[in-house]
């Protein structure tokens, strides 16, 4: 039951719930000295708010970050940072009627199951609403990254069955579906639209891009670099796989179409690779090569459509041997 | 650098080097009292060993395990188990020639770039032979989960193009290349003979199917359990790609698809779903319905056919950037 | 830099300065469906607060706790709780003049060396306030663990040369000084008192009594329950020395001494220990006898008598080979 | 149950019993490019070795430690490391007859509450023989240590009443006691034949001091220095205390008197502590002076001497409040 910690260096801990208060993050290791642009968190939130167009969930929450610890006159002092950022949509009447119903593809049913108690007045921990935390963090990480030159990238590569061919990166924040293909994304858009006018949702894929990636990082066998990417990001609600390079692909490919070859650049006076099939990974291990990453989202599960529901009866949702199960897994 | 070691309540620690003298695992955490069968543990090693058809690796070891701790009068005892795993197969002098070669798809690469010392002996700890150590630990998990009523299945789907449709469990291991479709089976091994005449590799997907799981498994939010299978799953070499019930395929579906839908068991008196889209899992905790996984694992690097391959030239592999920055990240 | 978490099953995560807006604790792990009484982590706090009588110090805040995360109509829900407590007292300008002092006892010395930069308002982390975040998260577990039937007592054993020879524990409540028996209690406080007009200050000795632990508890070899409390206890400020039992008394006790016999209790139907001089642990598990330790407190390093003391003099605080050992040893 | 794993940046893992066939550690994350010296790990353990006089136990093991994986040509390679050790003596029928009997002092007690089953052909994972493993891991992490110029001394400060009033590094392993204190050394040697007469034996405390520590090591708050070295030291069997600096004395210490001094060294460019009664360090980080710290070792619970023992008659050890506890403590 504690599964609210990540990462080691930099380790983050969220907390909050939907309708609570407040949402948080708190972040050990930080280097000290660094400065931070608090603004800059302010717009990777601002980016990440639902509701910016009419493509995406209404709710909209001008979520303002405060940090509260572990900066002291604009850089950190290597003490834990803490970020609080506010809930402004309380209104639990809202959920009320909802109390006993498991709608399909809700995380009501397992944590009824788990915890034998769920907060009903939304999602709770596994509302969407607890990525503002993990956003939060990032643009800390992000802001300590950029300043040793890593770049990170990420869009839409797919929305259902349209998918982004080329990659622009100059158009990504110019288009609502956020995809770097502006033919595509006007695609995407007219698609989303009128998944919306069913009442219906629709999933995709988004593709990560981190350029200037130093080699050398992962910590074979375990923690192979694909390792902590792969758990970090299927940790993500609504993720339903994880690929690196050619991913899935390669499954397709014979060993003389992946193997990237390696040549040596006199420029540089190093070895490169020449092709980068394997997306940036060798051995578990960066090669300096852009590390390049897809992950599957799921059609988000609240649709107006309707879907049968099925309420509990006022009868316990635990069997048994799941409650026995659940006891002895538990610490106490 | 400190990557070797895995999970919390079943903790493993492997160790060991292709070519040194002994493979092993020490697992931290097994429940006192279980009886042991290493006849079984022998047979999951048998198993995994190459060279058992023609169709893969021809290098035959005879892999005996032994276990040097844990247990006593055949059952566990609560403190560490550590298993052993001798290496026959350890003539270093097949690789001297290779000392100074980066061959595509090797980690040579990227060990090189990152500890600045590489066993050429063989892979070392990059090598296939590492997961011996992994399937002894395995095999010892699976006798505890198996007491539990739980079954865990593997297969492979897919070879190249060609794609298990059925799946038949009972004749997996009545073929070479374990598939649950013993039609795709012929076709996968002819290809597989297709290619090594070419002296090429052909990459593939690896399904797992978990039966009898209890629902409630898994801490969110960054413990949910896809995030620590897709860790466990992503951290074996070869391995390109995780997913989790419809997985990929997930991102073309609309939610009215996806949804698994609830409905009330009278016979069980309890809540079940009535399909199985999500694979088992829902807010990262298990629902009880069936894990399913697959993996994408890339085609074998070493390949007869000729590919261009760099020597070191005598010169350094890291540049003095990486060096500072590996120097940074390392504790000490 | 990531030593603000600590734990496994009850895991706590510190944060604040004792002069920014609020100091905090995020604890994840704990069990759903546990009521929480907010007034009774209060009452600890307010127990914990200085400058409850003029035996010590001073400062004066009114901590009012808050609840944030993880609480659900009055009971756990199994997702992390967030308390929260302002500081109040946040007057920075009494810090500025003490900017470049490095005062004798104080961290600011070791966190410049460490860190390079150094919140000069206050201790910063170093400061005991940041002990307030502990006790509340201590007043949950207490909670939790009390209703197991496990009560934790704690109460002065030694003010300097003065030392509690008997243990009512009905009396710790009812003086200043929070001893066990009333008569060293007086002399306690005229001493205190004493040493406060030389505008010196003292250390003494506290002592912890923890009744109807089960047996079983602590996790050989490495996680014995000696060493999990040894760490808590010297992660606290000001804490020199940790013993369980009869400790460092037992450096000079003989085996025939020292070894606490069994016998058979028939009324309880089990064996029991007729002494309980290891102090409640055998092979770094409990025994079912009280758990007793005992930690050193040194004299607090902030006293009014005049002591010589040393400014930067506009010099970097970090010598070369610190900066760069420093640096090896960081993450980044 | 999994508490046989320590550290996080030099990680050891230990594992085997007393009368198994062997003992060993894996340790993951040591640097790579560092030279073994394997004699000299073979002659920390000749030092442990009991039997080396006949002041100690007369068990005779010639340990002979073999590295198996992580050194590849005299070298560190940044894989784990594994020690393995032989155990030569594993005549189990000399502990038959003692299979139901309760020793007083011996962890046979709390391992069948904790686990129902108990290694009764020897202490198991309880003897002071795992310590053997812990030796060849400090033996490998001295001499990375000493690379740098970290000094490691231990000695015996007190046997029962007999304390070595003066430190003379030089004589510690010209005596058998390993004082540094030649006239304390004689008594201390006379005392234990006595008490070793009398069939019984006696405690001790061991100091040990670390020169040349870089100052900033320690992770404020809850990895302060003092915090992972007493959990490292109170994990070894027979600790009961452990101190830093002063230790108990500080609580009858003034605060002109504990605090230590800083003062300008011109030669040195840098400030420095005049005396150093905290130990090595302030705020839970090294300040770069000597790092003190004493363990209190009771007396070896086994001794000729009778005392009146219980054995299980044929009732279960564990007690249903406790068996359940463990099970809800258990992770399964």
């Amino acid at each position: 039951m504690s599964g609210n910690v990540f990462g080691e260096a930099f380790r983050i801990v969220t907390f909050g719930e939907s309708h609570g208060p407040l949402i948080g993050v708190v972040i050990d290791g930080v280097q000290p000295g660094l400065p931070i642009d608090v603004a800059e968190i302010q717009r990777q939130l601002d980016r990440r708010r639902p509701g910016q167009s009419r493509l995406v969930s209404p709710r909209n929450e001008p979520d303002t970050v405060q940090i509260v610890s572990g900066v002291f006159e604009g850089k950190t002092t290597g003490t834990p940072i803490c970020l609080l950022i506010q809930n402004r949509d309380q209104r639990s009447q809202d959920y009320a009627r909802i109390k006993d119903v498991l709608r399909p593809g809700h995380a009501v049913y397992t944590y009824l199951q788990k915890y034998g108690i769920f907060d009903y007045r939304g999602g709770g921990r596994a509302s969407g609403r607890e990525t503002a935390a993990r956003v939060a963090a990032g643009a800390v990480a992000r802001q300590f990254l950029e300043q040793r030159g890593i770049q990170i990238i990420g869009f839409t590569r797919q929305v259902g069955p349209i998918r982004a061919e080329q990659v622009d990166v100059s158009v990504i924040e110019k288009n609502a579906v956020r995809a770097p293909d502006l033919a595509a994304a006007k695609k995407m858009e007219q698609f989303i639209r009128e998944i919306r006018k069913e009442g219906d949702s629709i999933g995709g894929v988004v593709e990560i891009i981190v350029k200037n990636v130093p080699a050398g990082l992962g910590e074979p066998v375990f923690e192979r670099i694909e390792a902590d990417l792969a758990a970090a990001l299927m940790s993500i609600g609504a993720v339903k796989g994880v690929e690196i390079g050619e991913g899935f692909r390669a499954a397709t490919m014979k060993g003389s179409e992946h193997n990237d070859l390696f040549y040596w650049d006199d420029q540089k006076g190093a070895v490169r690779l020449q092709s980068n099939h394997a997306g940036g990974t060798l051995g578990g291990i960066t090669t300096g090569e852009d590390v390049i990453i897809r992950i599957a989202v799921k059609p988000p599960a609240s649709i107006h459509k309707q879907q049968r529901t099925v309420t509990r009866q006022g009868k316990p949702m635990i069997p048994v041997f799941v409650r026995e199960w659940y006891q002895l897994r538990k610490p106490w």
